[in-house]
């Protein structure tokens, strides 16, 4: 029973239908008539004019996004747990050209307005030090953490004010905005482009990079034809991302990980490290306990000394869910 | 009747298959055990131990190779015309941060050893020129022309005496291991790293990378990795370029492309631009030509003023070729 | 008697006297009086507000100047022959982040607005080409020819046109505008950045970067800094720099080399290559004469098979320039 | 009085004759007999062979001497309070192409094995981190404290152990040297190269890179022409370095300038944030205070809100350092 990761969970039915379907296309790059559908869909979706476009990974979308915002001399104020600071083994230096990651703290891997407002009064010396240019948050965070309506309003005043790209990293939006309950604007924000990612949530490789004032977007059509990210047969990235956005599959797929989660949250109580607000839970643990788990068929990731890490995806049965919990509570 | 390009073909039956067959593998990035079957699978077809790795675009496989190669103050031989110099946005210049690429000449887009020589010749004043570092030729080039054993043996000397990594862009290397027929190593000839071709052959977003020194892929997959293009789910980058090894689908189908190929080239005849060797055709043709086999629903790239391009793939109908082999006869 | 290069002249008294003067300040970087002092001095220069910063070297200037010109992803026009791409081992692309040099061929590496025209008209293929960004030229260019007005306003409409930079090599700026005998301000021409050369002029090691537009300096300071390129006493670059300035030092150095130039180019007649404009003789020679010619103790740089290069400087004795004169017409 | 820092304090009147004397040389770049002479000098100097050579700023010597250590993919380990994290405007970033600099804390901006040790041990997830390449440490560090021995080798077998590049940023090498009373090499101990400070301590604007490893330095002559840092008249730049290891002016400076430091930090006593064993002493002092410093003519810089940092330099009256000293005693 699989709650190691969702970022290898299957492809949703429909989304393989889909591009089944866009195998008849035949125009390359993105000329193909999905991909050009995917302005018009984010727009509606986000109730205000997108550009948007597709990409394979989390890790591209991320780093193409920021290339919009940074430039090579500048920095990017982002949490110290970040995925672009951690996980991505220096993307973002190769993608800004070297430009900085700018670490503050936070609960849970979330950005407070004073954490940013910290680093920006720190750079004071001039040009002996990298000028910030761009705001990274994650929704949800990496511990799982959801930002809300005000802290969202509260970031974006701070990035506005000091002339700051505000980017969010969306890799697990949908969990982020299912928990919310809310609209997918009032989810976003008011961030200047999103990685909205597909792939932990049903997709097979196709996340989509969302800027909400389509002229930001002028220059990353060419920057992700340079870093090789421009698959010529992209009609199959855009189908598996309107195949998600047809009849909000997107959300569907985010409330069925996050109930999953829920089940195995209430079990582990107050072993919980953090709230169980979407599909990843970090669960205290002992070595015995999570040898015990293992014995019954769990696979997880031994988070730290202290800790594992449990994520469930859009196709985790729930009965494992509920099999987990009986055994978490039984330990 | 699509003669533009092989870029946008439809994806393989077999490919599909063994993508959906993928689906139900849950090991993320290429830990899981397609990916892990790559290295053994191109060093059987090749002949000797190989490193193989994935991944989704040429102009990723290309500069990722190239990158293990050449440092940022190095140069690459190419020739002038060498889709890594014409059509990659610069894509070299991110991957191999800011490394030149040195251009020689060369009839049909092929680099003759003269050529290399006299750049090399060039290179004579220490630290105000960049040093050569490696050779990139393509098989076939993008004329559609195949180098034989002989000239890649010519090259591959000219490599090893000056010290330079040899780097083989094979975006149709299928399609010249057919005209060849030859095994695939006596294609490849000596180099040192292929950028082995599917998605123009029945795949749909899959290259793969082989070094004939496992040692040299050592970085590459740090490299692949912080360019964002190691997928999450590259057990379905992984399935697509095991089909297409199974039972040579890639070479029946570079024969299938080639064969098409020679239909239309034996009705152009004299039209020919290049020799008609693999599944690119150079036709002369002007403007009134043009249009009408347009009207008669053909579709192609206009090449330049007194030419135009036309491109078959592994889908192509026998039938059409043969109209368009008509219509061009009867102009 | 050295023609070999102008780079490595003596460095002229006024420079060292100034340079001593300027041992007691004592705020670093560029807070001095004498580096605050270098807006005022190139705007009245120049007749208009300028922004202008030191720096070591040409190569510097020029990469330094054109990164606020030219995003990673883009590209510069240039002369096949412009020192940018023949002698300066990649630094436009370690300083521009890969981008690329957009070559145009040209008579005595003179670029014309119809080969800059022809690259322009060439970019037509979207995302899979870079996109012009800004033209370089050169006064006096690497065959010692100078842009008049004329050719200077020929080419900034072109720029003005597309919207690209327009940056000028002036390594040897100041022979260029002897030679017009016109204003600073008429031999830049509407360029939007000039790397004015001090170096081969009498200076030691400072070249001034202007540009006159001075928003558009908003960030050189940032990656000058970055480059390391920001000497903490900087007030001795500063110091040469407008010692060169003072009573147009600069200007009379320039006549110096200049005519002792035409004395050796007077005697050379038929022999030259290109028209003697500035300090650098291109003299068809064989290699008896050049041999003759060296056992009379004339040192000087074989450009090719066919001819020598001799260049002259402020330091040059007339006397020499005379001699290599007479000795050049008994060949 | 001037202790805000020793980067901009005057030439000294050897440096300035060496400069004098080197102009009638007329090699350019570093052809000359003075760059020539780096090797052996410090080959001398050390005790071993040594490659060498100069260049403008230490921003460009630390990061040029990593450039031959760190592949853009790799990491460098250095105190989180390092010069190359903290005041270069991220010049590693741009010189090592977006190579991450792994951060260690440590007492007194020193890292102690244990602290790289740690970052080591957190670099478990494979290609999703960057692998550690090089350390790199301060001799002075910045908050004035010298390696000893001991700590030296305990480092350096560190790196050794994990096959990392071991770099010394010598800013104040020469300070670091006076106060540990002991031999060059043994207050390099096993580095692998040393960026040599001369500009704080009597010169103008040359540092030296020594390579304790010849070969090592193999490719950095490349870089440096390709950072615009190879400049023309190099022979003023060697022609500094030789007048500062002659008669080991540069030890006599340094000892000048720490022995100003200690009759300061005699007077300030309990104030001392940090031992004062070079030139650079941190003073706790409050705001009264510190008006009281400065109506009296002292000039310093504010290091944070609870002390200040004073630094004096090779041309520190010794008078002024008294006065200094009685003043913070009479606070």
């Amino acid at each position: 029973m699989q709650f190691m990761s969702d970022n290898a969970a299957p492809v949703h039915p429909r989304v393989w239908d889909a591009m089944r379907a866009a195998d008849s296309a035949d125009t390359p790059y993105d000329t193909d008539a999905l991909s050009r559908e995917l302005d018009a869909r984010f727009s509606a979706l986000f109730g205000r004019e997108c550009a948007a476009l597709w990409v394979a990974t989390g890790t591209a979308a991320n780093c193409l996004a920021l290339s919009t915002m940074v430039e090579p001399h500048g920095g990017v104020i982002c949490h110290e747990e970040a995925h672009i600071e951690m996980d991505e083994c220096g993307a973002p230096g190769f993608y800004l050209h070297g430009a900085k990651l700018l670490l503050a703290g936070g609960v849970g891997a979330k950005l407070a307005p004073e954490a940013i407002a910290e680093v920006l009064a720190g750079i004071t010396r001039g040009v002996h030090q990298v000028p910030a240019q761009a705001i990274s948050i994650t929704q949800a965070s990496e511990y799982g953490l959801v930002y809300s309506h005000g802290e969202l309003d509260a970031v974006a005043a701070l990035a506005r004010e000091h002339g700051l790209g505000l980017h969010m990293d969306g890799a697990r939006f949908a969990n982020a905005a299912a928990h919310l309950a809310c609209s997918p604007a009032e989810a976003a924000g008011a961030v200047d482009a999103l990685s909205f990612g597909f792939v932990k949530n049903g997709g097979m490789g196709a996340e989509a990079i969302v800027f909400f004032d389509p002229e930001k977007a002028a220059t990353i059509h060419f920057r992700r034809k340079r870093a090789g990210h421009l698959q010529s047969k992209g009609r199959f990235l855009a189908a598996q991302i309107l195949a998600m956005l047809d009849d909000d599959l997107w959300l569907a797929n985010a409330r069925a990980a996050n109930d999953a989660a829920q089940i195995v949250a209430k079990a582990a109580g107050e072993r919980l490290v953090h709230p169980a607000q979407v599909n990843e839970l970090f669960v205290r643990m002992n070595a015995v306990e999570r040898a015990a788990l293992r014995t019954q068929g769990f696979a997880f990731y031994d988070w730290d000394d202290s800790s594992i890490r449990l994520v469930t995806s859009w196709a985790t049965d729930p009965g494992h869910a509920q099999a987990l919990g009986k055994a978490i509570a039984a330990l």
